[in-house]
């Protein structure tokens, strides 16, 4: 597979905020030939890198390992032999691009929280300049799931005619208050360590506020899965090993068990506490938190109504951070927007986390509505046509209204 | 209304772990008055306090508002004109009973995490420490929601003859491990706070682990509702209002709107940390974390076989902190030990918290059930009798079968 990793500077930035930073670097990655016609960007999630793909590359300042390599590749459902995929990680973030953690070239400083704020609208043009930069001029696909699939959302919003078809995938148009209640928590896990020093703690004399950055990947552990998997994954059993991350307990806490389900949130918290930024933490999950697909209009099909592509909306059924009826929703408002649309559910009890984990359910469809739109083979939708068999019914009924 | 509130030593008291305190000192209260068949216990949820009823007392010691006076008092469900209600706080709680922010007699000290541990089978035997001293053989009723209707079922388990009918109220046999999962990020949240000083943070010379105990109650208050009634009382709305408790933010984070649901929880937790302890939040977590019916036996039918009298179980639609399938799963565990039970589930949006917030849903149904029976007039099961139907089909047929 050609890959291509690099960092590109797409010089002075201005942010959907009105601050400014004089040099934005973006990281990015490249897989397979750009032939004019076959540009597919693929938007990352929340703590994701733009490492979508090649399991073998290590690199100190990415994710070990590519988050969407059962998707993308040769041969894959995101074909790299046929299309030229682009992956960026988002400003803000801390695999590579301009974030909180990156040093001021006017100050010499690490930016800290002087950082200026980013939105989804910020990594959507961010994502623009980078293709800009290789020369990719309008986008065959967009795709990504989680926030990824806002960041999806909003090209359509942005650049409706620059974009063939979009797939959101377990995405939602915005949060509802059950999950802004806990990024809300997880913000202020990281905020009350006093190790944070608001915002300013780089540099070798200062400590990481590192178990704030912990409880708060342990709570988007919790939302990334669902009652049933965590049932099956762990069940009440006690854990019959230590604790890779320990937290500081009592002898009253030795007399219960340390069960299965705290060991996985330990061990995935200490991993994740070792390779993200607590700030850039902090600034991503309000860019989601803040994402409205309607801001700005009237309503959301009002908004997505200059684009008229093809449309793909997946989601699963146990998910509770994105929800199925939030992704019909979605798929609504295209309906209303007259876009070609499908909303395919996958029946899964896996949560959030089945979009990474189920490449058998995720992938045939997206492939097939790459190459051939809503009409190809393995893509579902919720809307039945019952045309046919009464004058009197709307054309279309979906399986979703009440 | 014959009030009675007080606080009665029971003496030297060993706990499950096999501790001994030398003087556990509970604090109770009772309505009515006795008559020798007409005894109800109410056992009160996690945070609660043996202040179940009547508006106007406010004691510093104690919640300021009574939890559940919407139901207990003359002439509601539980008629304090026709039963004696009697409320316990448990040990380990800070209510007035002894726990960890008491003085040990032994040291002259705070007893802090040297406390020991609790279970809901401790709160059981506490509160039939107290009964005996209030001369009460036998109860007409248990009564309790959440936790407390753990302990409701544990007193049905361990006294089972001395007990004529049960009412387990938004509870299970045991929580399920995304429960378990939010509580033990909840307890991280306090030990990581520094100035929870594992435990021992009494005295003029110390600060309170209050931003740990604040994030716990968030997460709480999460589990307490649902995503519909999230987002009726608050959806996406700015709060238009200043923070009641200010967590540390920063300028980045200003740039986005202060959200109404974060004022609710940081009112919330601003409240409760003024009137609540870590350490006991701590203990009476773990308590419920570790509670299963069916330890020490076969299964949740066979801890229940002892017991012949009646149940309501009450579960509420919407509750995903206990359940309406795990609820279900109490009442078949009852049918199973040849109890007269009904399963009485309540379509609310409410969540959890519906126990409380709907006195016109739970009260008809609790009362008819301590006054009649599982024949109560408002009492309804999820199980239907359709023996008529057909000889071949089973006597009875739960609605949750699949």
């Amino acid at each position: 597979m050609n890959v291509e990793h690099d960092t590109v500077s797409v010089g002075a930035f201005e942010f959907e905020c009105g601050e400014t930073v004089p040099d934005l670097e973006l990281a990015y990655e490249a897989y397979g030939e750009f032939e004019g016609d076959n540009a597919v960007l693929v938007c990352h999630a929340l703590t994701g890198s733009a490492h979508v793909a090649g399991r073998d590359r290590v690199d100190s300042a990415d994710q070990a390992r590519a988050w969407w390599d059962d998707i993308v590749g040769p041969g894959k459902a995101i074909d790299t032999t046929e299309y030229f995929v682009v992956c960026v990680n988002v400003p803000g973030s801390c695999y590579g691009s301009t974030g909180p953690q990156s040093v001021d070239p006017e100050t010499g400083e690490h930016y800290g929280t002087d950082f200026p704020p980013v939105t989804v609208g910020d990594w959507t043009e961010a994502q623009r300049a980078v293709l800009d930069e290789l020369g990719v001029p309008a986008l065959h696909a967009v795709v990504g799931g989680s926030v990824g699939g806002m960041n999806v959302l909003e090209w359509a919003k942005r650049h409706p005619d620059h974009v063939e078809r979009i797939a959101p995938i377990a995405a939602a148009a915005r949060l509802d208050p059950q999950c802004l209640a806990l990024d809300a928590i997880a913000r202020r896990a990281i905020t009350t360590d006093p190790n944070w020093n608001r915002g300013h703690y780089y540099g070798d004399d200062h400590e990481e506020p590192s178990d704030g950055l912990a409880l708060a990947r342990q709570l988007g552990h919790v939302m990334y899965l669902s009652k049933a998997s965590m049932e099956r994954k762990f069940g009440r059993r006690a854990a019959g090993r230590d604790a890779v991350r320990s937290f500081p307990t009592d002898q009253a806490g030795a007399f219960f068990p340390y069960r299965d389900v705290e060991s996985y949130l330990d061990y995935n918290a200490e991993k994740f506490t070792e390779r993200f930024d607590a700030n850039s933490y902090l600034y991503l999950t309000r860019a989601m938190d803040n994402y409205d697909l309607a801001a700005g209009f009237e309503s959301d099909a009002d908004a997505l109504a200059a684009f008229d592509g093809g449309a793909l909306v997946m989601s699963f059924t146990a998910d509770w951070h994105f929800t199925s009826e939030q992704a019909e929703s979605v798929a609504e408002a295209l309906r209303e927007a007259d876009s070609e649309v499908a909303h395919h559910v996958v029946d899964s009890d896996h949560g959030h986390d089945a979009f990474l984990v189920e490449p058998d359910n995720v992938g045939p469809p997206l492939a097939d509505f790459l190459a051939d739109g809503v009409s190809g083979k393995a893509v579902s939708d919720t809307v039945v046509d019952d045309s046919e068999e009464s004058d009197f019914a709307p054309v279309h009924t979906s399986l979703f209204s009440r």
